[in-house]
This record gives C-alpha cells, sequence and structure tokens, in this order.
C-alpha cells in the first residue's frame, strides 16, 4: 500500500525554521499561506510578548502545535537545579497560555563526565513538573535527541529510553516528541515508535544531509538528504498518531531566505517527501 | 575501588593519530617511547607496500594490534558488492601478513534511503568473508560507528546492533570493537558490553570534544573531551578484555603536530586518563 502524501491541515511550521523572523511575520506568512498550524520557541516569544503572540495566533485562526523548549534539567548546584524547575513552570505556563498542545522537552546534558547522573537528574527534574503541567493543560514531550548532542543539549538519545522515561508518567502528561533527524538511524526505531503508541506527542519532520559535518546547523529540507521519510510516517501512522506534523530545520541557508519563500518551500517538500 | 591507571604494555598508536606520517615514521616513534603496540590503515599500508610494512613492524619487535579496515559491504549493484568482498579477501590477507590480530570492520552507508537493506548486505557480507578470515587466523571485529555516521560510514551504530550481528557467527572469528567515541553516550552500553563479553576484540580511546561541531574531524586526546574514560575501561576490564587499548584520533589540529610530540602526547593522556 502506498502511504498517501500528508494533507497540508495537519502541517505545523514550526518557527525555527525561518529564525530570522519575527513571530507576526512567520504566523502572517503561514496564514497566507494556508498553513495552520505554528511551532513557537520561547527565545522568539521572549522577543514578542506572551499576551501579544496570544493575540497574534488567535487572530489568525493559527494553532499552537507546540512551544519549544523545557527540560534542561541537569546543573551542578542544588540552586541551579531549582531555577531550571522554575523556568519550566513558565515554559508551561507559556504553552497554556497559547493553547500549545505541548512544551518540548529539550532533557538536558551531563554538567560533569557523569551522564547517568544527568539521566537521574532529568527524571527528578520531569517528576518535579509533571502536576504543574497536568493542571494547566499541557501535555510535556520528551524529545530524544541525536547522540551527536549528548554532550551539549540531551543525555535522553534514543527512542527507547525516552519511552522507559515517559512511562514513569501518567500517559495523559508526558509522552515523547519523534523528531526524524534524532532517530532515523536507530535499528530499534520501528519497535519503538509501535510500542510508544499514543504516547507520541509530536512528529517533526526535515533530513539529514550527506556529507554531513555540523550536526547543529546541518540539518536539510525534506527530500534533500537520506531519511526515509515515508516509511518513517508509515510507523507514525501505524502507531495511531493524528496529530500536526511539524518542519523544525536549523540551517543557515535556509535562514538566509525571504522568509514567503521559506514557508512556500516547507508546504511544497511537505506535501511531496514528508 | 580505584581503577589503576592502564599498563603502557597495552597501548596501541593507531596509527590514524599520526596521518601526516608514514609508517616507518610511527614505528620508530613508538619503538623509541616504548610503545609496543600499533594499528594500521590500509591506505598507509599501500604507500608501504605489505612486505616492507611486515619487515619494519618485525624489525622494531612491534605487535600490529589490528588493520583499519574492511567492511563497506552495502553497494548498489552485485557487482560493486563482489568487488567490496574481494577487497575485503585482501585485507584479510593483507592483515594475516602483518600478524595482525584483528581486521576492523566499518560495515558500510545505505546506498541509499534503505538503511534496513544496507544491514542485511553487511550481514550477508560478514557471512561471505568469516571463513577466510577463520582460515587465515585474523579476527573480524565489527565496530558500531556513532550514529552521526549511518549515512557515509557504517549503518550498524550501536553495541546492541553489533553485538547480535556477531553473535550470528563463530566467537572465535568475529568480535567487536568497543571505540568511546562511538558509544559513550549509549544508555545501554554498561549492559552491552557486559553481555558482550570475550565476544570484544578491541578497545579503542579518545575523547569527545565540546563543543562538537565537525563529528568527523573533531575528536580528542583523551581528557580534552567529556567522555568518562575510567567508567568505561572499568565495564571493559570486568567484561574481561585484557587485550589492547589503541589510540586512534582523527583531528587536524593533532595530525599538525611533529610525529614525535604525538606519539609523546599520547601516551602521557593514555596513562592520565584512559
Amino acid at each position: 500500500m502506498t502511504l498517501q502524501p500528508p494533507e497540508v491541515r495537519r502541517l505545523s511550521f514550526n518557527q525555527a525554521t525561518a529564525e530570522r523572523a519575527s513571530l507576526g511575520e512567520v504566523v502572517e506568512s503561514c496564514a497566507r499561506h494556508g498553513i495552520s498550524n505554528v511551532g513557537i520557541w520561547r527565545h522568539k516569544l521572549a522577543e514578542t510578548g506572551v499576551a501579544a503572540a496570544v493575540k497574534l495566533v488567535r487572530d489568525a485562526g493559527i494553532n499552537v502545535s507546540s512551544v519549544c523548549r523545557g527540560g534542561m534539567f541537569p546543573a551542578s548546584t542544588d540552586v541551579a537545579r531549582r531555577e531550571r524547575i522554575d523556568d519550566n513552570f513558565r515554559a508551561i505556563d507559556d504553552a497554556a497560555a497559547l493553547g500549545a498542545e505541548v512544551l518540548v522537552l529539550v532533557c538536558g546534558a551531563a554538567p560533569d563526565r557523569d551522564i547517568s547522573g544527568a539521566r537521574a537528574m532529568v527524571r527528578d527534574g520531569i517528576a518535579a513538573i509533571a502536576s504543574h503541567a497536568a493542571e494547566r493543560g499541557v501535555k510535556l514531550g520528551i524529545e530524544p535527541l541525536h547522540p551527536a548532542f549528548a554532550a551539549e543539549r540531551s543525555c535522553i538519545t534514543t527512542l527507547r529510553e525516552a519511552r522507559l522515561l515517559a512511562e514513569r508518567f501518567d500517559p495523559r502528561v508526558v509522552g515523547v516528541v519523534v523528531d526524524v533527524y534524532h532517530v532515523w538511524w536507530d535499528p530499534e526505531r520501528t519497535d519503538e515508535i509501535q510500542w510508544l503508541g499514543d504516547r507520541i506527542v509530536g512528529y517533526h519532520v526535515n533530513d539529514w544531509l550527506v556529507p554531513a559535518r555540523d550536526v547543529l546547523m546541518g540539518r536539510g529540507m525534506m527530500g534533500d538528504g537520506v531519511i526515509d521519510l515515508r516509511g518513517i510516517r508509515a510507523e507514525i501512522e501505524r502507531a495511531s498518531y493524528r496529530g500536526p506534523i511539524e518542519v523544525e530545520i536549523f540551517n543557515e541557508q535556509i535562514w538566509a531566505m525571504p522568509t514567503d519563500d521559506i514557508v512556500r518551500l516547507t508546504k511544497e517538500r511537505f506535501t511531496a517527501c514528508a
């Protein structure tokens, strides 16, 4: 059975794909191109202000599929860890104000050579914020990051690890965000996506470019790389995920394009390749 | 119990750490510094010639701990796959001539968007060369590579995948090479190293630098990065591995140093950090 292209109504434009644009510019361009979901980053939200952002998306009739990011739990002192927790409370409040379905958790790296210790801090961190998220009606989406980011962004690297972590918590509150860039290589990907089932609270698409050298800024537009996007989407659909499909691409060349061109290209490639 | 520094007699200097030097220069410098093992790369072997290389290491009383690399099995046509197999036969013969304990297998990437297909070609490839390796008395060491290399060098990325693949074959012929750079982040690393036990046929040390951007050329000298080297060596020792510990570092800044300085620094850091 050939998988059909995804419906455009499921496309969510994550504003990190047009990092140079303001939230207002992104929302305006998405509305013009019939894109009904956006993903919002907190550093961009800080530029716009939460109240103004809420008005922007409401006036445009745009749904906020996710807010990035919470997490970053590990730190070397109790005080610093407490500050991270407090920041996560604010992130949950921001997500709730925007009506976002999910706060994406980039869990944080090890503060020293102790990755097991960092993982314990992540577990404790999620435990400390889960009830606040439940009260605000925001789901926490643990995003396993590519192992190349283990030392700087996330000690949680595989779908299995993210699933086992999520399973410690109420499935109505804590789930997993699957981003193809981070998990395409995983030999257990197909099984893990199936086992995740309705723990999947977000699905992100982009591509892995070859040759890969700069893993942070080398993400590609769908179709420009080596990821079997249709194959992974088939797995995601079999797991019954029916939510937004978010396009999040960190790439200087794409960032240099006019916002409207980025949004147009994203929509084209979403239909052709995702 | 504090782990003691490794004995210098276990140090193997992989010549890729001094890529600009000839094999002769590396062997001479190692002999001068009391290093009794080297790892040899085939492109450098081709420069020197196999017979001359054999004489070089014998005259210096140096043991060849490994030859890099066999593998690279996946290809898009039958003819190309057959050529890869033939090249692996030659690599096994080279390793046997040098008295090397192990031929390291960098298994190869997917020729297209089908990573499962590539993995099947790797299984078939190892099956096609295992009896030749057994006849020549050379062990095949499957080296799982960091997932950042999945699209270009190895579709075999995790210790678990490498172990399950090795377990299809005779343990006297096919084992696994553990390189800290490739596996330090793996949440199942500790268990997998234990389960590997005497399937471990090589242990490579270096370090993961922060910030990491260039994953190919950004490897660091032991002590310069974030890997818990003593912790991983404790796991390796618990798995009863007592063989050479090889230092393999791809790093332009290190390559720019005089060969003798690289060898001296390698020995110092090996004792201080490995």
